[in-house]
């Protein structure tokens, strides 16, 4: 307990979680008070991301490499996790799949472009070893091409129904937690020496005790669970409030939201030239989302949504998702940065939020 | 005669011969059963495509570099092409589009998918000549969009008729076939040290005496066409009763069975660790599909066919083959592979699968 | 003045600058000519871009590294800048948004077909910078990907506003033009070793005197606007009784034209081995029709259009550009060049201009 107060201490990013219990007071005192609360959702995940994340290493540091690596893989998205699965409860499906997509689109372009331009303005040219980024980029662009054939090839039928959607994202996400599963094998026992240098970024923290770390991360996730009810109830009236669409909403804000804390060890990685730690975490992450969070949410569906939910996206966001991958995957090739590739990766992202902020919000 | 019986008995996969009488009797005897002569129709052309493989090295080897290689690439997809032009003659252009675009969807996807996978169950990690791979690649990936640019074009136009895509089709079709020549041109004779590696794969078999060889080829070919007639009449009836789509047998069925011996080949070279071999089938054979066999079928369609066929694919199959040799190129780019890119080329190879066997039959 | 009667006597080219006088007299005494008009224009227009060309450089080579360089890469295309805000001031959208698809087709399939070819029919294999053409291809995708979002965007919701399209492409022109300026900072100034083999290219011609060269570029820009408005009045009538249609006009007559002067550097380049030159002014001029260009045409559609211009192209034009860009990114990765490469880029070009010239015209 101690050492989790003297972490509070030292890093100004957990002083946010003073806004843990103001919203969920905020919400007992005003429920009505949408605007306020949304903002104060916002600031009360942050910190919790950064705390869960940091528990999940703990937790993944003390039980040895493989049941941990296992753990962190597995964990490294809860926070995305837990406000998508609040949002399905909801029956909010357009949110949890504007955030599906978003985290995808946020991923691979937010975090690769800020964590090149970040390093690019500290080194004049960076080199990463481009083998594992080679790799991962083809792992995200398979895992997101996998994705989207529900929302590909039913375009040709608009007249099938919706039944042929639902057993084909049903099938597909047993495909996709098959695939999942033997990536975890892939990545964590048979060719575990591709993605070291990625591993061994998280190191330098001393990690806590196994004790402290699961009870934060049983704890933690208890908070970020009401917090995002807070969040998910406010979200769609704030967002008019502030004249956001519900696709901006989901898309940019839930993904950055939720993606606080591996944008964090994403950036640092990037000033300290250690740029295959960033592209891991970045690509990784975003694989992830499309392998394991997406078809979770999916099978999920039938037990606590309201119908169930398809692996159907607009076409907009299936756009933007193969080209964020494309986008990877060439950038990524050549093992090489600067400044202005990150400028440019960062505009493709500044496009897509531009044009989602500006949407008519009736359309959907 | 005695050696053409001899390679039979040692090799298992030409057991299956004895359903070739078996089907052409059966469809005297019993023209209704539908089901069963397609089960047989299909047994029966796996070793004819097999011996007719054989055949066509064997011609290759005994008439020199030159013309061997051009022996050897023209008549690599006559299965392929001679069931094709017997479904164009049946008026089923439906099929006939599926099955190219399933051609070049599961040499890129299926075969390249297992022979990473058998490859990489055996070898930790396989490296292959990246310089031919990406040649070929590239080649396959023009060769496609070029074929894909009639289905691509009038998409923004609906009301343009009929008329201009079969003028752009046989337009097409010419400047295909003279890209196809100059590409035979450019790997037998101007730049052949490129693609040496995989043309040497074959050497370990003894060819046949070119008299065998020839009549074998001939022989084979009248068979396949025979076998073929009664493929194409009962697919559709024997697709219903086993609840396939059309869609499903065109692209899945149709592919794997025309595409059989070449994969023999490809996953027997994966095993030894010449991916060289593997890459330079999975490849070559899609871009021959693109480049020679779709423009000779739109060509002959003025001649066998009820009506001309156009190259207008539905918009899912030009998604599903723009997927399949980007994948390709992304994949083949880094010159290594591990068992898990097997495993993902494959899931996306699943899920079009899975996909075209759920979607409702009749919104074709 | 001397000099530049010499430079004419020697270069061929400029002879066709007899058609300057030609076309603008012929305007006042035929102007019902539409045929002959937009012949004598055309021909009128190749020398003036190539003098264009030339006195660019000769200020460039004077001014210093810094701002010789900016002048050159702001005035590279001044050309199609200067054709396309005639064609803007007379309303003709369509032209101007074909031409601007066009000169980004043209610059990458053409340019870097011919060269690949040209170069590749003198030598077996060449090889170039790889690491210059990945950063440029990335540069060049990235650009395109961006000015594309607006016609990927809403084709989602057809039915939101044109009020929609037109507040996302002045927003996106402004992020497109503060992206060339930090990619110009980024060429000349930060990282401008990655550039320079591309750079040197032009130093064998001698420049001419400063005051020679700016009367040049004043004289002959005022000349290019002139012979431009004949063009813009003459192309619909004249492509009528050619039988092009104006999507065919746009795409390839006025992208050839304008890229003229361009193109015979790239190809003299790529005769002489120096195929860095040659990508690097394909992809570059088409970088900056994306970036400098298109949004220059946007924001210059409100002072002199007769209505706001969006960025919104046809799907048809849309998948053009996306497959050009990703066939430079493809083609260019591996650093190596043949002659059937050239053949293959080419191939796609040509299938695009034979669907556009077959296109229906009516359907726009």
């Amino acid at each position: 307990m101690k050492q989790l107060l003297q972490e509070i201490r030292h890093n100004p990013l957990l002083w946010l979680l003073v806004f843990v219990p103001a919203v969920l007071v905020g919400e007992k005192v005003r429920p009505e008070a949408h605007t306020l609360l949304f903002v104060l959702a916002v600031l009360a995940i942050v910190p919790l991301a950064a705390l869960l994340s940091h528990a999940t290493e703990s937790v993944a540091a003390r039980t040895g490499d493989a049941v941990g690596g296992l753990l962190n893989a597995t964990l490294g998205n809860l926070t995305e996790l837990v406000i998508a699965l609040t949002a399905l409860r909801a029956g909010e499906y357009m949110l949890v799949k504007a955030s599906i997509a978003g985290a995808i689109v946020t991923n691979t372009l937010f975090m690769l472009g800020v964590s090149f331009l970040l390093g690019g303005l500290k080194y004049h040219v960076q080199e990463y070893n481009r083998v594992s980024a080679r790799v991962q980029a083809g792992l995200l662009f398979l895992a997101t091409v996998a994705l989207l054939v529900p929302s590909v090839t039913p375009q040709s039928d608009v007249l099938a129904g919706a039944a042929f959607t639902r057993k084909l994202s049903v099938g597909l996400a047993v495909l996709l937690i098959v695939a999942y599963g033997l990536g975890m094998l892939f990545s964590l026992k048979t060719h575990r020496e591709l993605f070291q240098s990625a591993e061994h970024g998280e190191e330098s923290e001393t990690p806590w005790p196994i004790g402290l770390a699961v009870a934060t991360l049983a704890g933690v996730t208890v908070l970020v669970a009401l917090v995002s009810e807070v969040f998910v109830e406010s979200v769609q009236k704030a967002a008019e409030s502030f004249g956001m669409t519900p696709a901006f909403v989901g898309f940019i804000v839930v993904a950055l939201v939720g993606a606080a804390a591996e944008m964090a060890s994403a950036f640092s990685g990037a000033r300290k030239n250690r740029l295959d730690l960033s592209v891991g975490i970045a690509l990784g992450s975003a694989s992830q989302i499309a392998l394991f969070v997406a078809p979770v949410l999916v099978l999920a569906s039938y037990c606590i949504g309201p119908t169930p939910m398809d692996l159907q996206f607009w076409p907009g966001a299936v756009a933007m998702m193969m080209i964020a991958t494309l986008t990877a995957a060439l950038v990524t090739n050549s093992g090489r940065s600067a400044w202005f590739i990150g400028v440019l990766v960062l505009m493709v992202y500044l496009v897509f939020a531009l044009s989602l902020y500006l949407l008519p919000p009736r359309t959907h």
